[in-house]
Order: structure tokens, then sequence, then C-alpha cells
């Protein structure tokens, strides 16, 4: 569903946004005023109609849905949410679906599929052609979020032996060519893979130039079963356009374009993001209250088991508390400000982890560089919380406990929030996804023990 | 520096990783060994070259770069991140950064150059021959983070009545062009753009097809003062492989390319991620300890006055907790717990308003939904707590008051994480910046204040 625009049309003229118009598009669907509909939608790209589809009121998708199933093509069901696509498919016709498979791109098509039920990947896989629904199957035998699922089978390859006369000839006769292609790929008789040429250099170089001159110097194949982060990564490190994929053979079964890396980054991101806040990393606007509560309910949980650790740290002074009151106003702002220094310095290190910024080469300092941090800044906390002891609750002695915890917390919070990563990164694990709740855990039970225990020592 | 592959070197043989080499890299800095250090780079990609410059300590940089200055070139010095950018320029000979310099494109240029002092950016300047001189300058006059900073000067442009063989002659006669380019731009003779044509169109096409013919139907441009940030979206959004930059005038001034908006786009969300863990988004793991704990410093002086306000809540309820000091262990559950809960709603909120999914459409909707996922884990979380009262503390009542006061905050933190970011968000300010201080101190508050009025109300 893209706009057509002829020379004429004004520059400015782009693409109408999404916030604009929904408004109306709401209207139209409460309506069901079907003209109306069309109306608004046709100048919107598919990409931005997928949104509309994901922000409606799962009522409102339904009759939306009904009202414009006949215009659902390949391009907007491939860039709906996979959030909701079980739901969309499911909703509308199956012949629509059908048909929209068949547009779309075999790496899109996989894509939807993963996401569905067996029962309608095998309705969808049986309205394809048997080509396509060969590549397609083959790709499925690729373990979930693998380059294999990621790539797009069809590749534009060439005889490294052909000269740019030869390629141009053979670009001109062929039909099935992919939408988007801005390589070559150069293969051996055995369908290795040998190097690629960009599509710009072969347009710049005289017809008797073989390909394999003018290739390009850099080049960089992904085994099918690699994990799409890692191939996310080498496209953004290495600023790659496209890479061939290859099997365990090495041998050439489908390219990966940057575009594809790009919303795999983009995915990888969010899901580091949200697994920080302790998030489900399928968590979306348009989850139910229902899903929303039983998604996030496991990490309030835990959080009740740690923070009933604490609880019993604090219930060891009881005398100490029962002696002076006011120290329980104070002990959350030792724990508190420990949590926030503890989650500073895992913020850092988690992205460090994640762009291979830390490693064994740097971590020693690194984690020197938090304790260091760490100390400096409860030194000057604890220089403030003298003061205010001294000064706003005329006692010294209070401010000085409060800030000798605050010295101890804060080194334990900035080496704690770079060991905790280290760590869990060391046995295999995210990272981002547990290292929140340790560190907090720490800083707390620090962060009250410290206080406590120096107030029961210095001031009773 | 990128490393030349013949045809028969194995597939397997990619780029040495950082990681195996880094320790030998090291050895080599420290016995001052420029053989050895020059082997072990040799088969290693620029950008990893980089990663290696970034992880050394400050002493061993300055080594490492007395040892190999000969050998940093463009491609290597575009890739070192902008933290140690200056650092590096000042420490190389002027005449190898004023040669990498004149290697680089111009995008590059500018990216470099934006970073340092204005000394050192008008001595790389004068580096320049006369037309890279003028295009540099020209993007430099744009905002920073626009997309005239983004763009690349050369465009590969036809007049809209060429035919593909015309494109191909003058492709083949010009020795200017870019070293990546997918599209060539089509521009009336105003030099407006008004369409462009991928190269795999041009080489799959009959040369005597007009290029306007075989234009892609949807075509966007990009204005020079827009923001990276919104450049980095649209690619994403609409799949965009290059989009052509345009002045005040709709003059075409640049092009970006998708590699640039996916560098963006990975800048965008490590920003967003640092925000929300009150992270200076220029934070680094290469930073020194004394620039940490200054970047970290401010926001943890923040909490110490929101932290402070907590206290104040408490110090109203002195009585309520000499008379039963158990109260003082059992109130940071109430709080923290609600903490997790704000931050989770938070997170989901804060994506949402980024990928455009959370707008005036829905705002309503998701704010019900919060409310509603609040409450049931409000409610789950209060059968847990008052069980927990009744068994382990032998104290049911104290269990309800637990119970009661987790409800009231499960509701708060839900509804707080979306409505505070909205609020932001509406006022023009970055939600991921200041959301969290606002939602954890209201947390904060609502916990304590209704566990320890609700025991002062119901256990007294």
């Amino acid at each position: 569903m893209t706009t057509t625009r002829d020379a004429d049309t004004p520059l400015d003229d782009e693409f109408t946004p999404v916030s604009e118009s929904i408004g109306r598009i709401i209207e139209a669907v409460d309506d069901g005023d079907q003209a109306a509909l069309d109306q608004l939608l046709e100048p919107m790209h598919a990409a931005d109609i997928a949104d509309v589809i994901e922000q409606l009121s799962p009522a409102r998708r339904r009759a939306f849905l009904s009202l414009y199933s006949g215009e659902i093509d390949g391009e907007i069901l491939s860039e709906i949410d996979e959030s909701i696509r079980e739901e969309v498919v499911d909703l509308l016709p199956h012949e629509i679906v059908a048909e929209a498979v068949r547009e779309m791109d075999n790496d899109d098509v996989v894509d939807l599929l993963e996401d569905l039920e067996e029962t309608d990947q095998r309705a969808l896989l049986a309205a394809l052609d048997d080509s396509d629904r060969a590549a397609v199957e083959q790709s499925l035998t690729y373990p979930e979020n693998s380059a294999g699922r990621l790539m797009q089978p069809d590749v534009v390859t060439a005889p490294e032996h052909w000269t740019v006369g030869d390629a141009i000839a053979f670009l001109r006769s062929e039909d099935w060519l992919p939408d988007q292609f801005y390589h070559v790929v150069l293969v051996d008789p055995r369908r290795h893979p040998t190097g690629y040429v960009t599509l710009g250099k072969i347009l710049s170089s005289r017809p008797q130039m073989l390909l394999k001159d003018i290739a390009e110097d850099s080049f960089r194949t992904v085994k099918a079963r690699q994990d799409e982060g890692d191939v996310a990564y080498i496209f953004n490190q290495y600023h790659l356009i496209s890479a061939p994929v290859v099997d365990d053979h090495d041998r050439l079964v489908g390219i990966i374009t940057i575009d594809d890396a790009m919303s795999v980054l983009d995915e990888e991101h969010e899901e580091d993001f949200l697994r920080m806040a302790r998030v489900a990393e399928d968590s979306h606007v348009s989850d139910s209250a229902f899903a929303t509560a039983r998604q996030r309910l496991p990490w309030l949980v835990i959080n009740l088991c740690t923070a009933s650790i604490s609880a019993l740290v604090i219930a060891q002074f009881e005398d100490t508390l029962s002696a002076l009151v006011i120290l329980a106003a104070l002990m959350p702002i030792v724990a508190s400000t420990g949590g926030i220094a503890g989650t500073q310095s895992l913020a850092v290190a988690v992205r460090a982890l994640a762009t291979r910024e830390l490693t064994a080469a740097n971590a020693r300092r690194v984690i020197l560089r938090e304790l260091m941090a760490g100390l400096l800044n409860g030194l000057g906390l604890a220089v403030i919380l003298f003061a205010a002891g001294a000064l706003l609750l005329g006692s010294p002695w209070i401010g000085a406990v409060l800030g000798m915890a605050m010295i101890a917390n804060q080194i334990v919070a900035a080496t704690g929030g770079v060991l905790v990563p280290l760590a869990l990164s060391r046995l295999g694990l995210d990272p981002a996804l547990a290292s929140g709740t340790f560190v907090t855990t720490m800083t707390d039970v620090m962060g009250f023990f410290a206080f406590l225990g120096l107030a029961s020592w210095m001031l009773l």
C-alpha cells in the first residue's frame, strides 16, 4: 500500500501521519462508514495503517477489520506488531490472508508464520506456490531468532568469472528479482559465496571488467544458525548493507539486508529496556489489563521476597528503633539513594556488555573505576547529610551516621552495579534480566544494615 | 583498514574479534613491540581497532597511539567513540589526522569535527580540499543532531527525462562516485528531488526505459533541519534505504543512508536506556572515576531531596511507630513493591511514546488498562501479604493493613507510570529523563503514607 506519486506532487506532500487522522478514523469505524475509512487510509503508508490497527481497542479493531478487510494486503499484514498478529489473522477471511501472504517477500512470510498456531501455519503454507513454500519451510527449520529465520532466500548471485556485461545481461533477462537488492553475491560452482559486488560498482565499471576484480575488499558471511542479535551487532559494527547467509556446509542459503537487521537491533534494544524495568519483553500498550497484570506479577512477588529480607534486617534493630524512632524515618534515605546509584552503575555496565565494550580486558579497570566513583559520591553525599543532620535535625551525630552509612552503601551500589551483570553474563545469563533485583536487594540490605548498625553503635 | 580477501580464503576466516586478541595487544603495547602490534591489528576491522583503543586505559591508549599512529586512517578515526575522540585527535600528530580526514566521507568528517574544539576544527578544515571543505562547512551550519549534520553531501542525481542508458553512460564516466550508493535521485532543473530509482531497477531495465517510469512509488524526503531522531524513526518505520535531504527551499542538499540512520537509532535507544536509569547519555565505560562520579551525583542529590519527603511523611507517624516498632521493618515492603510496579508501567509507556504507539487516540484506554492492572496485582499481592501476616507474623490485622496499603500503592504506581510520562511529553520534555524520579517519589510517599496511616487507624 504505497502511494503513487508523480513528479508534479509537491515535496511536502508526505504520507499523512497517524496522529493527525486517528480521530477521524475512529469516527468512521464507529459510524460503519466504509467510504470515509477508505478515503482516510488511502494516503497512508502500510506501516502507519498497521499502527492504526494496533492503537484501536480490541472491539474497534474487529469493526475496523470487517470494514476494511478487502484492502488488507501483504504490506500491511507484515507491518502488524507480533502482539496482535494472531488476533488479526484470525479475524480476517482466509482468502484475504492467503492473498496477502502470496504477495509478501518470503522473509516476511516466515516472520508472520512463526507467530501463528500450527493449523493457521499449515493453511497459509498451502496458499503459497511450490517454490515459495519450499523456501519458507526451509527457513522455518532454523531455530527461532536465528539468521535463517531472518534471511530472504532469494539471492541474486553470479559466478566469479562473469564480466560486468554478463551480469547486466543476466539481470535484464530475469524477472524474479527481489524488490530490494544492493549486491550481487559471487559464488563458486558449489554455491559457496566468495565475495560480493555492489550494484554501484557494476553500474560504474566497463562491461568487460571481471566481477571478481570489482568485488568489495571486506566480505563477511553469517551462519544460518547464528542468533539474530549477533547479526544486528555485525551489521551495526561493520556497517554492512547486506550479508550472505550460509548453512553448516558454507553453502549460500539466503541474504539478510540491513533493514531487517535494523528491526532486530530495535527489538533487542526494546527487550533490554523492558527487561531492565522488569517487564516481559513482549509487553505492549495494546495488551489487555489482565495480560498486563499477569506479565508483571512475577517480578512483584519476587520483590516481596527480597523486601522481606530487608524487613528481617530492620527487625534485628527493634531495640534501636524503639529508642530512637526518628531513625525509622531516616533509614529509607540511605537505602533509596543506594538503589539509584546501583541502577546507574548497572545501566552503564549492561549497555557496555551489550555493545561488547566491557570485556575481560577492561573489567578490572571498570570495577575499580566504579569503586572510586562510589567512594567519591558517597563522600559528597555524606557531607550534605552531615550538614543536614547538624543544621536541620540538630544532631551532628545522626548526620555522621547517615553520612557513613551512605559512603558504605554508595561503594556497594557502584561496584555491585558492575559485578552482578558481569557475573550473570559470565554464567551465560542475560544481565539485563535479573541484575536489577540483585543490585537493589544488595543496596537495600546494605543501606538498612549500615545505617541501623552504625546508629546502634554510635547513638545509643 | 579492511582486509583484502581473495576467492581462495576459507569462509570462516572472518575478522579477528577484539576479545580474542586484546590480551596480546596489551602485552605488545606494554612491551613497546611495534611489529607485534602491527601483526595483531593487521587482520582486524577498523571498527574493532577503534574498540580496542576505547577499551585501553588512558595510559596504555597513549602508548598504543604513539606505537601505531602511522596506521591510524580515516576509517579507524571515524569509528572511534565520541567520548574519547577529542583525546585521540589531540594525541595523534597533526599530519596523521589531516591525512585521515582527507580520506573520510564528508558526513564522517562532519561527525568528527562537531565534537572538536574550534581550533582543532579549523586546522582540520584547512587540510581538506576546497570542495570538501565547502560541503563540510555547509553541513556544520545545520543544528547539532539534525539531518543536515548526518547527510552525505555527495548525491548521485539524474534529470527525470534521462533513460536507463543515459544513466549507465553517466555513471561509467564519473569518477567521484561515493563508495556506497543505492539509488539515483531524480531532480528537476531547479534541483528539487522528484523521485528515486534503485540501482537494481536500472540494472534490470532495458536501456531505452525512462528513469521516471521506473522510479519507486514511495518517495520521502527529509528536511535538513529535522531532528536526527525523527530521521531514524522514518527509516525504521518506512523501511527506507536512503532518503534525500532538502533545504528550506526544497532543494536537494544531500542524502542520508540507512547505515547512518541505524547508528542514530542505536544512539537514541542508548540515550533512553541510560536516561531511564538516571545516567547522563554520554556516560561511557572508558570515563574516569571522577567524570563518572560527577555525571551521577546530580540525580543522587535529587534523590536525597525526594527521599527526605518520604522521611517527613514517616516522621508524622512517630507515635504509631513507637507503639509498634515492627511497622518500621514492614513499611519498606509496600513502598519498594510500588516502586517496581511504577517502573514497569513507566517503561512500557516511555517505549510506546518513543515508538509513537501511545498517542492521544489510545491514551485514555492505556490509563484505564494500567489502573485495572494495578488493581489486579494489588489484590494478588494483598492476598499473599494477608496470608503472610496471619501465618508468619501471627497477626491477620497487620496482614490486612499491608494488603490494603499495597492495593492503594499498586494503583498509584501503575497509573502514575503512564500519567507522568504522558504529561512530560505533552510539555515537550523527554519522558525518559525525569519520569522515574516523579514516579518513585509518588510510590514511596504513597507506600509509607498508606501503610502507616492505615496502621494508625486500624492497629492502635
